[in-house]
């Protein structure tokens, strides 16, 4: 291997989230020393992924199949739909194995600083998904940043004009698991004093 | 001023929370180099404090007089009972400017691993307000922990006993304000999940 492939493969690494120049020169170097099955067993790992994996057309979820293991599963409740900013949060979600129903991947949120508007969104799936799929309930699982908040709120008058008859549902804002009041932020305490619910 | 006197304030400011020896000493020699001035200030400051803090006889909370300028204030709802683990979670909740009722510290949580029990809490105080006052609303605004919400069901089975009028709340568990679903962890998004509420 030159030096200057090796460079390229250090360089590749550093852009990815999370690692800068010095781990990735680390990583690099871990897999150099582990011989050459180690990279080229990447290598094929990533190759394969490219190959195999698949937008599914009706969600824009990632998986091997399309559509997607979830849409197509007759387990899940097709009639709740979870509205999620992109296939990362679709993963967080599917972690807790608390949601039965299926999902719509936005691909993002709207953004004026980023230049993301309603047309760089899957917006107009979501409508054709509306007008021929029989939904009950959407849920605007969005994070609670100010972004995603409008977005959410983009996406329920959206969807309030043509389909009257659909409940529109937000998560629960208020304390995370083993908050402690004295260390949380303003905001979250007073969201979670006004949304307060009676003691069962 | 001796060495040991100085090697005591180090240790004196050393136990206090968040900071260590290092940190301790960096602070006791700033003081120092200030002058004699600033020591006695601090002095005086302290001991004012000592003389004049006074446990609030009817909230526990601490202030200058008893019954506090909460307890005694006209303006505030004295119909609506929140109760605090302790005087910081007063304080947080008080920075909100969010609440209008009155206030009844615990002085701390059921903890079996640090031997806190019911008779180390002000629950005694709580029964006697619960029978003088005329309380329409408890809210329970205790931390999202494990020992923290055990407290919270003890009370509310200790006040449902006897108080059955009374209406018993407790904050919103969520997402906190700026959370991002990828980044929480899975109780939350549970929680945030089974607690959604309908978009107005």
């Amino acid at each position: 291997m030159s030096s200057s492939s090796f460079e390229t493969l250090v360089r590749q690494f550093a852009k990815l989230p999370g690692l800068g120049p010095r781990s990735a020169r680390r990583i690099a170097l871990h897999l150099l020393t582990k011989g050459r099955g180690a990279l080229t067993e990447f290598a094929d790992t990533l190759s394969d992924t490219a190959e195999n994996m698949k937008e599914c057309e009706k969600c824009g979820n990632l998986d091997t199949q399309s559509p997607c293991k979830i849409c197509s599963s007759t387990k899940r409740q097709h009639n709740v739909l979870c509205i999620i900013a992109n296939v990362g949060d679709l993963w967080a979600i599917e972690r807790t194995s608390s949601f039965q129903g299926v999902y719509h991947v936005l691909g993002g949120v709207l953004s004026a600083l980023d230049g993301i508007g309603p047309d760089q969104l899957r917006l107009k799936e979501l409508e054709e998904r509306l007008i021929h799929e029989n939904i009950d309930e959407i849920i605007l699982a969005v994070s609670a940043t100010v972004d995603a908040q409008s977005t959410a709120h983009y996406i329920s008058d959206l969807i309030h004009r043509h389909h009257n008859q659909i409940t529109i549902t937000r998560l629960a804002h208020g304390l995370p698991v083993g908050g402690e009041l004295d260390y949380l932020d303003d905001g979250t305490i007073m969201n979670a004093l006004k949304s307060r619910s009676a003691l069962k």
